[in-house]
């Protein structure tokens, strides 16, 4: 069976692009789907992408990824990083490992951005290294697999 | 008019019975379920069920609870527990008295876990007894009601 | 172009009138929303109200009011205003200046009211002063415009 | 070999139904240790009861409780659940599963109430469900016993 | 009787329209003034207005207003805001509602901003909508009495 | 019926005379007891007086002052003072009005002395003023009963 | 040469038996300051009072207290309690004894009245005692000077 | 005079040998206070054991030290530690020089076992070495006597 | 123009020599105030000097300040150091570097002397240094003038 | 010029492959840096290893990268990243951008390894993926250059 | 093979006998260093020493112990107790069974001392013991050996 | 003898004037050195100078200059401020006084910077005076020695 990974962008990633380039980039969330999923293919590997600004949408996504055999998830929980019990509780549920991904450093941020509910069930994490950070996710657990 | 009650489960226990089985127990959600509903009516009452990962959507059952003539709520917030004030005011704005279940001990898992948005406008709560938090916290109800 | 203002209201304020009349007053939630619309219209701007329970909702709103053309915004996020840092990045990504009122004066209730995740990216706050502190906002954008 | 169960009461408890009867309910704790030995007595089951308002003798009765082969200990701590180690590892030192009861909701009185030193060595707590909390829990301790 | 108001502004705010205009506007003090007394007359009222950087002489003049029989106070407390239970007790102790104002967004700037020993016992706040505040406070005062 | 008066000493407070004299003064309990009792006498009350090193031992003749009609109690708690949220219990238990006294100037010593389970039920408290803080704490009570 | 004393009242003392009567009780600090002359006159001493709302005002009558040959203070900071290390250091740099009074039990307040600039350079302290507590206060330094 | 040593123990050492012995080891406390005595009579000196499970016995025990001319303590207080001011004072109040020893290493546990109210009035502390802790500790006080 | 600085001493420095020797040294205000008046000369500006125990009247100074050229300020804020917010506002409204001078070690002192409201808009400081702390900033603000 | 790197160890580094392989994996520390030069290699760049147990040594390297024209760094700062500002100030005064990385996720580990003084100065980090973590910061940094 | 030791001190050790002696004692390391080998040499173990510091000397000294077969180590880590995780790694690291020691009593100084990086990662702590700490911690390894 | 002082400069300080310039300026280390000696020898006094990035290693300088009987030490601690107590114990354990100085005004910069374990040993401090701050604390230690 192919090896399936699952992409996860939580709210205001859909933004990607337009909202302050000088801090996220000018790639919008499309280019960077696209180039996961060619990425994954690359490797023999399927890749699906999912976005959205609700937290019971992204949990019951998680969900469902357990019932479709995906083997990893790369994930940038947006804002929900902060404040989702929820969220980690749908991962750490789901068992299926998964690498937290942030485009800007959250260390150079607000306080509150310095701390994640999902960091420590995750695998690892990477931040501050711009869309960049989700092909380095990718390839690790393309690896992994 | 018959009694009513409303059983509220919150993100991820649509999982119980396959997460983490050794922490939440082997009986699913709708087991639990089916017997809330029969223990109810063994009492001449009426227990309606309701379960969302999505913070809104459960907001919206506790308002429409209010329309229904429910008297009594058994909730278990799971991860909203710690972190939907949002739920918190649903929940004191209708006035339905309601005790806090929570299947797991949580006073043993991450300290993040200690903190109840929830407990302080509850009637009650019952922790670490497994899904037989319930059927105490239903009994408990049934004979208030 | 006419100016255009969005009226946002967060989770448990279409109870508004009927919970706790003694914090809330007795107004309902249209009432509210009719003399902004009234309000606006005196002043030559058009305003559009949207509440929902539904932190991803009010997300998408937001995102959605940018394409609109959108140049105001007042919100009261209800039990959103303390824990939710993706409606602070909504309302950061889309750059429409808002003013975050509460309807009650949250200083005098739980300590756990007294923060908020918004009103260092608002222009400005008002708390306490009734549902005439929707009015005062409005008032001061239709200035701004 | 029959059940044995032990029903412990700390300090202020002997004041049950004359002390703040608006929180604690008009019942004596003699009404309360009848009513718990008739329990078990139906479920075939013996319960003693203990009350204290010293901290060593509540440890000298949990000691003595392993030498008679209790099998589950109800015990409600009183003003001790905030500020006794010893008590709790006299608990853990006889290693008999507990369940911990509150007849108020603690967590709607001083912070100083809200933690607990024994909460994470019980099996489960439960709190605010008035003197029905050691029904329910001695419920529950007969049903696992 | 006429309705009588008072204004009532502390240290540093003699300075307004001459320190740091980006932050507090080119507006003086003396324009504020002139603007409230005319906006109050224009609703039938009086409006006197004080302003200090004596902390003992902001309290006397608020003891002054309770035989003077003022009905409502708006006051920009500045630097006092954050350090004064005097003024606390002085504006409790005479129980005249009032409403306090900041010309700047106080949640931008320091920490030690961002808490009041005034919010809880005012009727409520504005903060950061500039001199605009005043006005917002002085209407909604003029409605009250 | 007589006032009756009883004067609480702690644990640690029968080495008083003997036990750093330059901190406590050279008088003993003996010689304290039998001025208070006078000091009763005189203004016709009666004073009983009882000390123990036993936080069980207090609360148990916290419990019995309630029977024999005990009208005020003056309470040195010693080091109780700061850990026994029990003690604190029997004393609003029974509702006896108190005075919370210590001799040295608790507020000079380790941060740990600087709180008081006791002081928010008492009446009020005297610290500092050696054992003349006894005599003020009873000629207040006379004067009240 | 004859024993002198200072009392000092701070902000709001002034409006003693007018403020909030529940809590501050009916006397004047006209009153007050009368029983406390005639208390020290009985003892042979002279009692001098001073009342200010201005920091600086109280910090310069304890400065001219010491030119005066002042003994003994007693002190109701008043709102500086909490907040003055100036009045904390012309009390310690003046080097004259003072018990610090307060009318009210300010243990059963806010939490920022439990912590006082003053307590660890005074003698002791007495709270709660009402206008009694400055006789007390008279009473224990007349015996020591 | 012969050197007299007291080896105390606090609540629940009483189960030593009984109790995780993983933990704690096999030894009881009798075969702990027999090493104890022979040890010290082996260096000429006098060694006596007291165990109790009652905070108050314990600080009676001291006191009589006193007067017995005890001029060592090696104690090992047990869950007292973290709790206990009353011991702390009692100590300090006979002035008898003691060390402090714990069977497991604190500083591996729970954060409130880190904590202790008496290390700081002890000569010193030693924690994590199993019951040679005891002997370490008297062979220092034998030394010292 | 000449050059001119401002020396600034607020509560309790007209002490200085009298008050606590041994911390603050033997020179009087006066004569600081003359060798920083000579100091001053030697460079050929001007200096002049001012203190009050008044937070308000040190305000007024520093705002008069500004209309007198003043290019420099040096001060010793006393105790209003870690308590005025207004003072802060004052140095940061008229924009006039100043240097902030302690003549003991506050790092050496109690804790909430090791918290400033002024360095941070300080050009610098210095502590510790004496009254030589004076002539050393002064030293520096004659040089950068 | 060719493009350059710094690879740089910290602290305990050297043990790799040795030290709880569960932890750190097999890989030894020379096949870390192997893989790294060659990896560089193959894109045209130089990267040269240094590991150190000294921070003195480490910031002495960090200097000295600057003159050798390195042009980005990897740095995996091992107990360093906790506990040192000297290498902060080393890596920012030098301003060669850097990605720090750790081989095991620290937001699993003891609460101390959450904090590091490098982070909000690096471009970004990457945790818990490994010796992988060290091939994709430089993948991610060739690009870069 | 004969049982090998490794007795190590941290920073400013080599001060002993000449630094603070009221604090340390008049013994220099040397003569600490030759008591400890003839020791360890009387149970017929060998005794190595090292001081240093250089906090990477520490840790390059434990990395060879691994190397060279020390199957115990006594460690005094000086100053780096508080602030080094490296020191810590390099213990945990090798994994050689180490007694932490120190010669004056740390909770009885300066609030950072009661802190360690090293003790939870300890068999045990010996401290406030003088020099005597060194040779009951060695005792204890001997005998563990 | 000449007195003799000793200028330590700590991690980093060797990049002077070639590291953010805007902040610490355009001298370098050299310059700074040299002026020192310069100023010393001007007041017939010796001056050394010693740099280094090494903890350790400025540890060991600071042993040395006891016995080179050096009267007083200038230090600019750089990082090591923050997290260094060895180096304060060094300093303590020379008991050579000390002035500290830093370039910038650490209290504009990272809450981090605002602690020191050196100020409440040393002398006195000097902060944000730019490398002036090193002249004025040799001036001050020259009037001194």
């Amino acid at each position: 069976m192919a090896k399936k990974l699952l992409l996860l962008n939580g709210p205001n990633l859909n933004l990607l692009g337009t909202r302050e380039p000088e801090v996220y980039g000018a790639d919008t969330l499309a280019d960077v789907e696209q180039a996961a999923v060619a990425q994954a293919a690359q490797a023999g590997a399927e890749l699906v992408c999912f976005q959205s600004n609700h937290e019971g949408a992204l949990i019951d996504r998680i969900h469902a990824a357990k019932a479709e055999g995906v083997g990893a998830i790369v994930i940038n929980p947006g804002g929900y990083t902060h404040t989702s019990v929820a969220l980690r509780d749908a991962l750490a549920g789901v068992a299926i490992p998964f690498v937290e991904v942030h485009i800007s450093n959250i260390h150079k941020r607000e306080p509150f951005r310095h701390q994640s509910y999902l960091s420590d069930v995750a695998v690892g994490t990477i931040a501050g290294l711009g869309i960049e950070g989700y092909r380095l996710a990718i390839d690790f657990m393309l690896k992994k697999l």
